[in-house]
């Protein structure tokens, strides 16, 4: 599959090193070109600015800091519509220390903004775990290959970021909704928090045997 | 220490009866006193109204449906100031199938709601399981105690709890402020979600080794 990665950080670089290894044709661009040519340079794919990457990709993902979201959209060309209909995956997260509320405020989530301003067929996925987790090769703990819930309204999206999701050696669970993807924004908050408190947010979930059937 | 039970349901008698076994007095009370009698007799422990367990605790845990949770403060004597002051336990889940939104909307948390509502020193706690979980005794899995998060503002009112869930066999996590109990609740959310979806929401965390240090 041809992805565009929007940006050049840690995510773009742990999510993109998988997909080149899988075999997928890869384009990173950023908005200091030379900082995707760095990262393509060394991941071995091709590199350009937010446009390039964005026109490249029948699968785009963004993978810029929460604050630099709409910036990136903009000059990825989303107000003419060249992320219009696009499989967009969205691994920010919108929060900062200390971690009591989310910066959407009681607002939509990232997710749904994100789709508001591309008209993209979104799917929020890879947003729970920092970047060393899906650097991984594979993310499997105790035998067990780790979950990705994904959230999106569009089941052909889905499928194609279930397939990338499988790329890297995990699952993907089925998340819900675009709609839910403000509950897993928040959720994320909750981990976060507790992680820098100290504490191991897996302790609090116990084994799936045990939390019963709400259906 | 003396703890009132508001509500007579699962959650009032899977932690009641922990809290009778463990040697703590404890009143349920319910609107239907019959009810309350009929739990409490099985317990072992004393029934009333929901004034009377208002009254009685030290400590109050609130085991109502959500839903009901405005009408069991108001019966419980809240707009007296019946329930000012003392620690007040919130269980409830602002939620409802297909789990897409929280049901406070884009408002204020349940917790949140309940302190303003009762004056009380409000710890949210042992929302994010069912109630089969909080029956076990003691709910270990696989030689590790299950943590419970614990949001408050209160340090004397997050002790008092932290030993409620000490009694159970469980670990107490620092869940943070009872702002972050907002993204507790959301995260609940997204939990039972992927419970409805036959997913199992444990997959999706991996070691905490692994997650980072985000301070």
């Amino acid at each position: 599959m041809r992805i565009g990665v929007l940006g050049a950080g840690n995510m773009a670089d742990a999510l993109a090193g998988q997909w080149v290894r899988a075999g997928h044709e890869v384009l990173i661009g950023a908005r200091t070109p030379a900082k995707a040519a760095a990262l393509a340079g060394r991941l071995g794919c091709a590199g350009g600015g937010l446009r390039d990457a964005a026109e490249f990709g029948a699968a785009v993902l963004l993978a810029v800091p929460h604050d630099g979201a709409m910036d990136a959209l903009r000059d990825a060309g989303a107000a003419e519509g060249v992320l219009a209909g696009r499989v967009l995956i969205d691994c920010t997260n919108p929060m900062a220390p200390p971690f009591e509320a989310l910066t959407t405020g009681g607002g939509p989530s990232a997710a749904r903004r994100i789709a508001d301003a591309s008209g993209a067929r979104v799917v929020k996925a890879f947003n729970l775990c920092p970047d060393g987790v899906w650097r991984m090769t594979p993310p499997v703990f105790g035998g067990r290959p780790l979950g990705v819930p994904l959230c999106g309204d569009d089941a052909d999206a889905l499928e194609a970021v279930g397939g990338l999701v499988r790329d890297l050696g995990c699952v993907p669970m089925r998340g819900g909704s675009l709609a839910r993807a403000a509950l897993l924004e928040a959720a994320t908050a909750f981990t976060v928090g507790l992680l820098a408190a100290g504490e191991d947010p897996a302790a609090m979930l116990p084994p799936v045997a045990h939390m019963g059937d709400p259906r």
